[in-house]
């Protein structure tokens, strides 16, 4: 058994972590913090735990994260930096849901996040927590960049195809729908039921912070320059990553079905389906799955890949746990291993 | 590990009791059962389903159903009751969860449901399967009745006030609220969702089938005859059940709060909320926990007891499995202690 | 033509106004005042009404108010009767959304909303704005109080009965189901779509500030002291309330139905459906219309009576528009005879 | 005043033709027939017309089309062209809102829908009904093809630049996003609530009868073979399409905004938003508008067009009043201009 906490855990996040740890066979949760909310149980604030999970909100001053195997981050953007380097330096592994560590360059991530990197560092050694990528980094890590939502479920759907050069790296497009709670739990208009139910919108197409992200790790897939246009879009639904994604094959005969399926061959959390079909998100609600299909409409030159996720799970928490599960030696599934809730 | 088996599995009853029983440590799925869909593997029909339940669908004619330990029924009202006692005979415990056994009186039974009953005999022995009533009657049952949704969510609201006689037993009003799975997955107009959705409207005012149902127990739990009105109606979500349930103190002076802890205080599966809580529905998505508040308000004469499920889990599939863990000494928890989804 | 102005537009009642006043046939909307977003293009906050509404907001101290024959208050309580009273007596009619001026009784108006009332001379001679009992006392009102959401629905389904004397006035129980609009367009937790949507649950179950205002009106329609459980409940839709009422028969033989229909045959807006019938909240959706259906259950001692109404419409901008036209000799069909829109 | 008909009244097209046509003031409304439903009013199926709508559905043989001015077709496809033929040679004009007039080609026709055309010589003069490309041929035409919801979305939004020829012609994707409505009201599992609400997918990826449509209408502005894929999806909503768009430049330095404003600066029902826009399906709802935004993002070769729409009024009912308007020498906005209703 290890022993874990959650720094900042009142958010969509923050609470789907608790859901998952609280039935993992080997994590004792030690502490969740919360500087507004210390002293309150979080089931308070989170009913669906009432009766699984007794802890109640810490403040973050005042809890021993140092005494923890490992430590995650459910904060905004900008906290994990300032806290890690103490932390690794007493031997705690962070896994970060943030953006912290995501970008290689610090000047990138300065100029998309707004903040000069607190640890260079830090970031220079921490390894991107995409397991189908960097699975054996991620066994060594003592920092772990938890991937971004859309990110995730992008380069899953173009990873087969630029690992094999067999589309052009440039013109391609992805066009991502993503249910709210992607925005988090916090107050706003934007996201008020009356706002956003029974309504449709794209976002920050002139460049949203995922962006380049997605373009580092396509970039690395293939060795070559990447242009990609990302659309972020507003769904209404609570749950779930919808990203549609378009390349230009650079030759057309390759049987695009069996490349997916042998990439994924011995991927646990991602799920090739059969040809010719459409994954729905609800098929992965509240489960660490991708589910993926590959399109060659019309056997033109263009290929669409499909490929969903719950965005709090594969998309944040569950891939968290995923990364801790490599991390500690655990069974890969320890966890996260429920099947979706459907309907 | 008991073989079991389910008759009719395409509606949402089926999917639930397959992600339920998929993950039960003591269970062995032998055969789902589906007429018109015998050979489709399951998780064509539920994706969700994909790398858990590797079944297909079988013909109920071919399917051995009298080598299994218990048999789960999730067919239309009429059906379980033809084929009931064969199993029976054939030492197979039957766990029906249409209405086939849930009321004691035959020439009631055709009246709600149109059709003579089948085994009057096999009825008059029948236990209905509300475990915080008759657990110990399911231990020993050959079949259990699984109690209807809106039941459920209004007996164990109602309860504690009547086996005390506190309220009058005249004047109740059960005020019922469920998402559209409980009118089940086939093609209908009314509920699709560009009909549901959006939309909030009450229905089968004149009279409902679990009217019958709920009056008999209460009935039962005051032993003086009982006068209910029933409201089910419809609202725009898919999961959950919300009962508001009205009744008029006979005294005022009792503690309420104490009443409903006490009376609940060794159930696994029901929840009594702090005084002055208002029970979410969304805090028991795909848990089967009842969480159940009650008020006085302005401390005058009327009583409101406000009470949630989740209609397809202790509403149908989770207290079906409930009542198999206590059937076959399982611990009671097993299989159904998973965590509410929220958001 | 006469000239009106809205205080406090950014809501979901300001933006409702201007779609109705926009089209109204003897309305020039001279202004819409907000503090905060003045200067501000009302087609920015509110993109349908691009093309249609060419005002900015405007600064409320610098708005000639005096200037108009109408001003409507969609500001939060307690504003209006600040106002109100220089409006007044400039010889602008006054139209407040807001709660100001709903209570007769200055104390009970301090206790529900935890202010002193700021000119209770004016709540004095101020008119409940609900058509359906004071139309007459509206055409020559100063001030008039427009009618609660709930209030609304729930008063229409009680009147006829307790107008007539058929229904005890003791153990009237109110279940109301509200759309989150509701709540209003502001920032806030608990109605976002995230926490808000697929969800249900009552609040304000020991005392919501409706229920003084509910009260009011049924004594007076009974001219006895009445008893009244009122629960609120939030419901995953953007616009509807529907009011399912329940009180107890004194004599049982009334024909009710016959009753309701007399009671409303000259009411333009209330709409009373065929015996056996169940309104659904989307046949009102951006209509001023009520529509009800009366209920005797198994013939017993219950009426239950079902209301629906836009909580945005006739429970609000549309009862406001309505009661302008009664008050200036308009057609009281004018700028509010929209169909509503279904699916 | 002009006398129309509607053949096949009981869909989601047929319920909002009757709500634009009952509000117009240059129409009588004469008939609307449905061989199923015939004698039944449409207020009774469409409780929103209650007090509107006095008419019951008629038998289709027996309504005498051939007295109308002009008879809209809201029936599946292939009905139309069975009955338009005679009513031609009565002088009726004909409005079909199904796909049997669209495509120029019989034999792509054929291909797509799988029917051999029954009137390849009225297809040949048929007008298709987008105002914004053929007015003048509208004004003409004794049959008019209504355009398809996602066509409609998508031409609207590349017809600016394929006209200038800024873009290449190949590469095109058109994502589009729709609400369930645009499946219809029929009976269906897929469309159930339960099975569309809080999930996203894709459908018909492989090919939809909206892509020769749009291809066609493409071809025709750019006068160069078009290579265009288009993925529709199901948005879980009831009404609004949102397409997004994606061409690359052939030269990088068009004002795009401005050519966006000067195409359709006299298109009553094209609103060019501000650059940096994304619009919102809701600020279309039950309204005629499409509303559109260039975006170039991070000024690469990319274009990105974002277009909504609501499908059953600029995407069906209201584009075929806005074509009976033009057809009849009414404003152009008779009856088609309601304010979107919003939230």
């Amino acid at each position: 058994m290890i022993q874990v906490a959650i720094v900042g855990g009142t958010g969509y996040t923050g609470v789907e972590l608790l859901r998952l740890l609280a039935a993992h066979p080997g994590v004792i949760l030690r502490a969740i913090t919360s500087r507004s909310e210390a002293g309150t149980p979080v089931a308070d604030m989170f009913p669906n735990l009432r009766g699984h999970v007794d802890l109640c909100f810490s403040d973050p001053d005042e809890a021993d994260l140092s005494a923890c195997d490992a430590v995650f981050f459910a904060t905004p953007n900008g906290v994990a930096m300032q806290h890690a380097p103490a932390l690794v330096e007493a031997g705690v592994r962070v896994i970060d849901l943030a953006a912290d560590f995501r970008l290689r360059d610090p000047a990138e991530w300065e100029r998309w996040y707004g903040l000069p990197h607190a640890c260079p560092g830090l970031l220079a050694e921490a390894v991107y927590g995409l397991p189908e990528v960097n699975r054996e980094a991620i066994r060594q890590a003592r920092v772990i960049a938890n991937p971004g939502c859309y990110p995730t479920a992008v380069q899953l759907a173009f990873l087969p195809l630029l690992e094999k050069g067999l589309v052009r790296p440039q013109g391609l497009v992805a066009d991502c729908k993503s249910g709210v709670s992607g925005a988090g739990r916090k107050a706003s208009v934007t996201t008020l039921l009356g706002e956003a139910s029974e309504n449709f919108q794209a976002y920050a197409v002139a460049g949203h912070r995922h962006l380049p992200e997605i373009r580092q790790g396509l970039r690395v897939a293939t060795d070559q320059p990447v242009e990609l246009t990302f659309v972020p879009h507003l769904t209404p639904m609570i749950r779930g990553i919808h990203a549609t994604c378009y390349a230009t094959l650079e030759a057309g005969a390759e049987d695009l079905q069996a490349l997916y399926e042998q990439r994924y061959a011995d991927e646990p959390f991602v799920d090739v389906l059969p040809a010719g079909s459409h994954p729905q998100t609800r098929s992965v609600r509240g489960a660490n799955t991708c589910r993926i299909a590959v399109h060659r409409p019309q056997e033109g030159d263009t290929v669409v890949v499909l490929s969903v996720i719950d965005n709090l799970v594969k998309g944040a928490a569950g891939q968290a746990v995923q990364n801790l599960n490599i991390l500690f030696g655990f069974d890969e599934h320890a966890g996260i291993d429920g099947i979706a809730l459907l309907p």
